[in-house]
């Protein structure tokens, strides 16, 4: 039988957290594309932030964020909430191991509520692991104003192993 | 009471495509960080086409499309079926009135599923308007492979007036 | 210019909350058969309960709740908090002009994440609005075990007037 | 490794398609309540019939169907379609064996687009598997009014073994 261990019970070592924010942050290229920059990453929760440029614009009328900035951002941002949740579930495991099992995550799906326009400097998301389960894991992620407002949530399935 | 004109037997006018691409093509900057081209028009469906370039990679190892552009991708071709439609519908409409209705275009909210992963150097994808409401939008989206294969699939909310 | 009132400023009267408490358990045939009843209604955030019977299994392996149960409630409870929070925002409004509301109410769309399995006697859920717009309504929607595990998640979009 | 077949070159033996429809229409319980009957079921496409029953209306001033009679089909005819492609996957496997996959057939999350209200005495549903995985189904789902309008879509995943 597979041991689990409590995500909420694991403080996850720096080295992991360096390697799995350096995959979030640069070798997923779409990533730097966007700008996506990591703020904290635990076993149970991961936040990210993003800042406004040219290039994201959605809606030029109102200098408004692209829809699909926000729905790449929060699909990215869940699938490293997973990877932060399997690194503690695994702990055990030397960080190496750990890093490969990225090469096994995939999406599933993803679905996007987009509830008000993301207008603004700079934005923050955050992403929980709803269930990780052997084969799947569930997350739920928020995207957010600089003054906390809500402006998006997304809800995700990933494959894991 | 609103006129309202089957969008299937309405031709559209070359003016209107092209004002309708542009703002597809050039005035939604994020299309243009993604690279999306139209490439047929009509009050019934949508195509256009993407070209793998670094900027795009998910996963570094495989050389795969990131999975948000997908999102993006499919998002935005939904929204230009969904003003594809809105000109048939308002056909007897000035081009420019029926223009200004892009502003009051809104995703509410988007579902993909992504099936196979997306290597290769160009994509297709596709959108069709399910149903047209006076306020509310329903669309059905695919991201194919260059040899037809279907990659993802989505579904999107959009609010119209 | 419509009035809009703070949902959560507003306390609902007690014959709304019924009359609308009635909908959910009553009028609402369907939710009659599934056996839903309304544990609190407020305007920002709705519980109800549901009791685990013979006609309600989908895996006769396991005498675990179909998921289809588990949709239908989450849709109807979206809708009910819906009603709540339309209930407040028009508080200016008298009773039967606020009941008329229910008469558009209709789901644009819902995903469920099905966590975990729903083996029980008794479950509960929840439903809050996201955001109340004037055409638009988006609910976040969960379904727990009697101990408060997680067992289903959803998220729907409604049209309102 | 594990041999895949092509589900399209393969005829399901009666003695299975009888076996799954029994647990579709039967075993399932909530179908029952439903009253779902299978019409035809291959190993590409699947389709099912209900005939509107005034326990199964939402809206009573309109007597519609309500959406989670909907989402609940939709989830179990998806269900079924996976059933039928996994039957054909695994055609060399003795019947048995192939239904005990649905021991871990479960369906981890759903999509329901409600187009048009569901109104008449009798609708037909139909399901399609995109992708069929070594873990994760994809399915794809149409409720129809009885003169083929279509009134709802869905989307679904399936964990499978």
């Amino acid at each position: 039988m597979i041991k689990k261990t409590d995500p909420s019970l694991v403080t996850l070592e720096p080295e992991f957290i360096a390697a799995i924010v350096d995959i979030f942050e640069n070798k997923v290229v779409f990533n730097r594309t966007l700008g996506l920059k990591a703020l904290a990453t635990s076993a149970t929760e991961v936040t990210a932030t993003i800042h406004m440029r040219p290039e994201l614009v959605g809606h030029y009328a109102y200098n408004r964020v692209h829809g699909g900035v926000i729905s790449a951002s929060l699909d990215t941002i869940g699938g490293h909430a997973v990877m932060a949740a399997m690194g503690a579930r695994h702990i055990d495991e030397p960080i190496a191991k750990r890093l490969e099992r990225f090469n096994k995550l995939g999406t599933i799906d993803l679905r996007i509520d987009y509830l008000r326009p993301a207008i603004g400097e700079i934005f923050t998301m955050r992403a929980q692991v709803l269930r990780l389960g052997s084969r799947v894991a569930s997350t739920r992620m928020e995207f957010l104003a600089a003054d906390g407002t809500l402006l998006s949530t997304g809800a995700a399935a990933y494959i894991v192993s």
